[in-house]
């Protein structure tokens, strides 16, 4: 689905902290959030590999950069992600009422989107080829730790 | 339900955890990620007042503190919390395929059971009046900040 110019500028800060994780040698997906006046307050990228860490995902990442806010900033806010959330994730959308999901691809990895739908989550599906690119060529470099993420 | 003598010491664990929150000042719940030999490899606590943290409620900060575990070791363990776990930790524990939660109590605050239970999770409430008092004391003294830990 093609996107706004905001829209594309917020998923593109999103693979840049993805392309800052690979770079460090880590799982190379990032995210941003997103709030009502379209300014960035919270990012980050996975941390599995960086910190040792099972839950610092890059959605869990943002989240915890954005720090403690009042529940009625999450219910205005976008969360951009490079990958399609997995059930963790999700469920930190779910629990923080964020009511717009941007996913940059979701052909390496398909997650929640149809729980998120049947809670009113609003799914953007960017098919960006560099979001897909980048994660496919993670995959392929290093697949026991992509399996890891996923619990697999 | 009534629990088994090793299920009781590792939901009191739970509740040590729990307290230690309560003594920082801290959101009271506390968790452990047990194995399959019976051994706590992870235990945690709600860490959003102490951490200025939107993300590490007592399941995550637990997962945290096993770090990075093979799949297997999840798929054979048992998680313990003194609170029914919220949508994002209930996403965690069918990220990793925890096939069994103890849940302290779900009166103060009743989470994602029904959709363990519906991804075959195996879930035992054990009505524990400790965790549920120590639980309702803190939501009577600080209400905003239980309000903030569930998106309210």
């Amino acid at each position: 689905m093609s996107l706004t110019d905001s829209q594309r500028a917020a998923l593109d800060a999103a693979y840049d902290e993805a392309c800052r994780g690979y770079s460090e040698g880590g799982i190379p997906i990032g995210c941003v959030l997103v709030d009502s006046t379209g300014t960035i307050i919270g990012r980050g990228h996975n941390q599995r590999i960086q910190k040792t860490s099972a839950t610092l995902h890059a959605e869990i990442a943002a989240l915890e950069d954005a720090g403690r806010l009042k529940a009625s900033v999450y219910r205005d806010s976008t969360i951009y992600t490079t990958l399609s959330p997995c059930s963790m994730c999700t469920g930190a959308i779910l629990l923080y009422k964020i009511p717009r999901v941007v996913v940059g691809e979701n052909v390496n990895f398909l997650g929640e989107e149809q729980l998120l739908r049947d809670n009113g989550v609003e799914i953007t599906v960017a098919d960006d080829e560099k979001c897909e690119a980048l994660m496919s060529k993670f995959i392929r470099e290093r697949p026991e730790d992509w399996n890891e993420d996923i619990g697999v």
